[in-house]
């Protein structure tokens, strides 16, 4: 494969199987004299860690990230750093009855169409924890913003149908439950639904938002590499996310003119929208709001359920995946959203930085 | 500025504002020994030309292209193909009323914290004249698709709130009404929509879906590159669109594993899926059904009202945007979608060929 | 083919054959603000013109560089500066006796084997007016270098064994004589060294040496994009150069490390090199002193003489090569080593700003 | 920094301090199916370790490789192949003779102009052991090129004013004497060459040939990727490299077009070229005629010898240099040099596979 490499300034480069040594990250680019230490790394990554909830696996995996590289004395040099996680608690088990099968909404028959050969144990490279690589370089970006006072977080706004009122936001519940939702009514209701879909073996899918603060204006690159469009590359290159919207999204579809331009005014010296139906990019550019996008994550393809499917060598089948499937993905994917949308930002800012030069 | 080439293998460069001499592309990594004329060409750009319906403006664009190289008795050679279109009938007019302004919707204001300094003449490089370098770049990357019998179309599925039928979906209507629609009574309904909108002096948003036949399978890479990623960059990267979906899209939000998978079974020798919720990408890899995405067009940010807005000197001032604009734009942004549709998936083809080295 | 895009954040894309429309680049990420006119760029591109001494063909090209894009009002906007020659004076003449055969020393055969068509009309792409673009393009990228106050200059200091005395170094000197020497009397003898070939029909290589002066510490990156490195990869890529040395270049194989090692200084408050053995670069990055590069160019392969090669359907055969022929390449490429030179240095200058950022 | 990342295609980041927990390499984009072990790689790393000769330092650095990802039951699977060797000798030492003290002809100084800050144990970055994570990539890219046939070796020339003699050229030699000259003779004088700048605490220089024998014909892209451009980046992003040449390199300076040009002849249905002149490349493309460069290496900088120095606080100091260091770069490098030769090309290789569609 190719395209393990992410961003053009700060570069992310990820690698690592779920059943092999390990899972990792080269993280190029990034500016010298930054404190970062295994602890902070870690902080990010136990927020993605399973077995957490009744709504994460149970799987004891300690993921405890090294620093091999790129850090000396505390800070960064300069120097690519280099980031693993060995992959400890992946002991060995049957996949006998999985090893030839492709099971339905996942990357198993699209891997073996394209090479031939897969890595069968775990989903291989495709499985969740490809995320890790993501999380630990994210967090490093997350310290390059922290020095352009840019903050970046994100929480679940829809399970099934149940959604989070934005009257009721409150950005300290976030952390408080473990489905990340911003209103405790949603989740009490989430909660029980997903208990609901347990019982049925089934999974649910749901709505991610990420919310930018502090971002300057004039951040992005005209027409290709626009921040809006470096934002929904990365966040659709997150497993199982189906869709991204900026702003008012999708419902501008069946939204005005007169609705939908934000109208600028003067605060003081600044100028500032009155309203925020462009999520904060105009023209693929950073406008000064905050930017405001979302992402749609399908339902856990791994069920219980008992479901018809093939075999490699061509034979109809039924299948029943064992072993320990979360009934939703994006509680988890929560703060691979907020690193991604952190290496897209901070990419972009440095490159930025470019464009000054008297 | 930067970000202006975009894919890997096969790139494409563009260039050029509004009222500036022309707008072009540079198209490199494209195969010797395709066929390419400028008529063929011209066939793609007729398709997004203004003044072609009461729903586009009157401006008399020629819009007439030019292969300056690359091509040699009526083929490609391997080298880098230049396309132009000279503007012609950007008439010197008086911008003394936007010149100074920030057009709300625009990327006026983000441009001048962007660069300190802009062309102001009818956009500038925010134009919706930079789309003509994408689309004469995706005639070129048509023609390779047609060596892989894959096929591209895409159409306007909704306007407002009216939306086609997918039941009455006719592939020959799409070109048959100006706004691209496949069912011809929501095209009625969207007309009279658009109708009264125009007398309002206001405009809408739209819908555009696109259509991907005849694709193989394993094409995409795991990570970053997902063919889903990718897609999702390109068309996020056209200007005024804000959402893009894969399959399902957000409609995954309020679904079910047991739904939303799509079971796999044996038609002779072919694996096929018995429903494609997926949108035929797994893994970010092509999966064998037809790749469907979505994206949501915003409405036409220059509208004859009168706007609140601000000056570059810090003035609120009110602007009515005199000229001639488009009540929607997605009719014009449909060949849009399949250009950058067909430079994303021939750029991943392209790649693909890297792998099989036996 | 690929590879048709040169840098990382100042991007050049080149396009053009010999005997099609014309040549061009598109130079992206180039800073706002700067001054560019038509006639600053000319002024490079008039130094590589034919048609100006007795040691470089008569062609009467008019070469005149119009910019399409990217400048307004005599400034850069930050957005793509398209560039173009149009092809007037390649009059189609009768190409049958090359159209088929291999010329030695040229790339007609590599390039019939990798693409299996090719524009046999002047050499096509891999003509010398390739490098238009290249020098256009070059032109931009002084204008950013001017800012850092860095100069380039190069000269020719060898042809066939007649060398420049580097004792007699006068750079007043380079832009008098038409074989561009930085010595009058190495100049003369050359000059006649030259005339005897011609009267045998015959070409020499020469060598050509390149200075920076005014270079800040520490541009460059430390592995692969060595300022070096990337040197080394943007002069090698000027079709004809065989070699690339930095500082004492090939003389450190019969050098020590006593000898070899510049020692450090304080000139006051700065550190200085007590010589300059390394050439202005240490560990890929500069070191503050004047980068020194040198090239190696072959004889022109174009010589009136019988040759022996073979014909496209395999035949054996002898060919003379019609035209006008420059008896020697360098003197028209001193302008091409230094555009080289300046857009790789301020790649890698824009580059460097990234890391700044407290 | 930047610029860790090498390759188009078949790319390899490299990371890694000399005294921190490793150094690694992440390829991506190679094939799957390739058979590669761990032994396979320490073959060639065992090639570059230290301690193996009286001209290498005595240092007993294991450098024994992991493979942690991206090869599964012995098969590379497509996915990225992540490489480490973790340091287990460098033991902690004292270093505060050169922790504030810029060595002459080391990156120290450029790296704290750049950085600010440095990781000063055995050169961080800059150390020789950066081209650990080289040689372990390289390894892998000549699994791929032998798919296609093709052979790739390297040997020391010339080692102060002492040649190896083309005429005495033996193969098998190379690898017999520690100094991997090709010619016995000239080893035994090199060997006493070298122990007398030892005893005078000096180092020397050398030049290291690279031959690639079987490489099919039109491999390179035209213009900037030439292959001779991308083979000198290569070469020259080596630690210690000042000089790269093709074919007869800095000799065409001193040659004629009708030396210079190798003719074409047909040998039975092949095209032939009587000499080689050219060093297998024409017009930026393999031309089926033996690749052959040549690199110059700078006698190694830390030597015994008492030198002037500066510190970083401005104070002029004299410094010796204590520790291991070996009096020749080269031999040790053959392998690096090797290396990147088949990144180089394996990159091209699977390139030029997108340009045939048909």
């Amino acid at each position: 494969m190719s395209g393990s490499t992410f961003g053009k300034i700060l570069t992310v480069t990820t690698w690592g199987e779920s059943h092999g040594q390990g899972v990792g990250a080269v993280v190029d680019g990034c500016p010298a004299g930054l404190e970062i230490s295994e602890e902070y790394i870690q902080s990010f990554l136990d927020r993605r860690k399973p077995g957490q909830s009744e709504f994460a696996t149970k799987r004891n995996e300690a993921d405890a990230v090294k620093i091999l590289s790129g850090v000396f004395e505390g800070k960064t040099t300069g120097t690519p750093i280099s980031l693993v996680v060995y992959n400890t608690s992946q002991i060995s088990k049957d996949y006998s009855n999985i090893k030839d099968v492709y099971r339905p909404g996942h990357a198993d028959y699209t891997f073996s169409k394209k090479y031939g050969i897969r890595d069968y144990r775990g989903g291989g490279r495709s499985s969740g924890r490809e995320t890790i690589g993501r999380v630990a370089a994210g967090a490093i970006a997350m310290r390059i913003l922290e020095q352009f006072g840019i903050e970046i977080f994100a929480y679940v706004t829809q399970i099934g149908d149940i959604k989070a009122d934005p009257q009721k936001f409150d950005k300290e519940e976030i952390r408080k439950n473990p489905l990340c939702m911003p209103d405790r009514e949603a989740y009490v209701k989430a909660s029980d639904y997903l208990k609901g879909l347990m019982e049925e073996k089934d999974s649910s899918g749901a709505k991610v938002e990420c919310i930018v603060k502090g971002m300057p204006a004039g951040v992005g690159e005209t027409v290709f590499d626009k921040l809006d469009a470096r934002l929904a590359y990365a966040i659709m290159s997150i497993g199982a996310v189906k869709g991204v919207e900026i702003g008012d999204g999708f419902d501008v579809v069946n939204s005005r003119g007169s609705e939908n331009n934000d109208e600028f005014y003067m605060s003081g010296d600044e100028v500032k929208k009155k309203t925020n139906h462009s999520g904060g990019i105009l023209g693929g550019m950073s406008d000064g709001s905050d930017i405001v996008l979302r992402a749609a994550f399908k339902p856990t393809p791994s069920i219980y359920r008992k479901q018809s499917t093939v075999t490699e060598d061509g034979k109809e089948v039924e299948i029943e995946i064992k072993g320990r499937h979360d009934p939703i993905i994006a509680p988890r994917a929560v703060v691979v959203v907020e690193a991604m949308t952190a290496l897209t930002i901070a990419d972009l800012l440095l490159l930025d930085r470019s464009k000054d030069i008297y």
